[in-house]
């Protein structure tokens, strides 16, 4: 994850998945990934998901534009649909600019 | 978790656990979400951390100055001294202002 901490967004996603159809969301997941990658102002992503099934995923963006582009991009609207239909039973989004970043061990 | 998402501040905490004293770090892990819970400012945490040791906490603060004074809370200095020393092979924190967000299903 490579994201400049300074004015761009940072689009936390909170989720609980259910227990349905583990390899279409899997094959989702993986394919909504690759496709954010390739969007203009993407700066990366963090995600994690615990044995529960309670979710986060953090994507990064350069500005406001690039953020609201991926959100109305076609498939991803698309899966997001399909998440809402099956594989979540609630999710949470925070949009935030980030202000400031610091990593351990120092790079 | 009851960010209200405008104006406030987010602390994301993404890590990388080690297989060192996984009890001490549960334990600490856990005294930590306790305290601060208790701290002025404070609206609440999601975290979540995979089977491979990748985590994500983010906590939000009503404001600025909240966010800080956890950071510099002395009992959350010295865990993050024993993090470094012990648990975590690398950790990465942005820290962002709050501007929307949204549920599913809708509150």
């Amino acid at each position: 994850m490579t994201q400049d901490p300074d004015g761009g967004i940072a689009v936390i996603f909170v989720s609980q998945r259910n227990d349905t159809d583990a390899a279409g969301y899997d094959a989702a997941a993986a394919a909504m990934d690759a496709l954010a990658a390739t969007q203009p102002g993407y700066r990366g992503i963090d995600s994690a998901r615990d044995t529960a099934g309670i979710g986060i995923t953090v994507s990064y963006w350069a500005d406001e534009a690039s953020a609201i582009a991926w959100r109305n991009h076609p498939d991803h609207v698309a899966i997001r649909e399909q998440g809402r239909a099956r594989w979540y039973d609630w999710y949470r989004v925070t949009v935030a600019t980030t202000t400031r970043g610091y990593a351990w061990p120092p790079a």
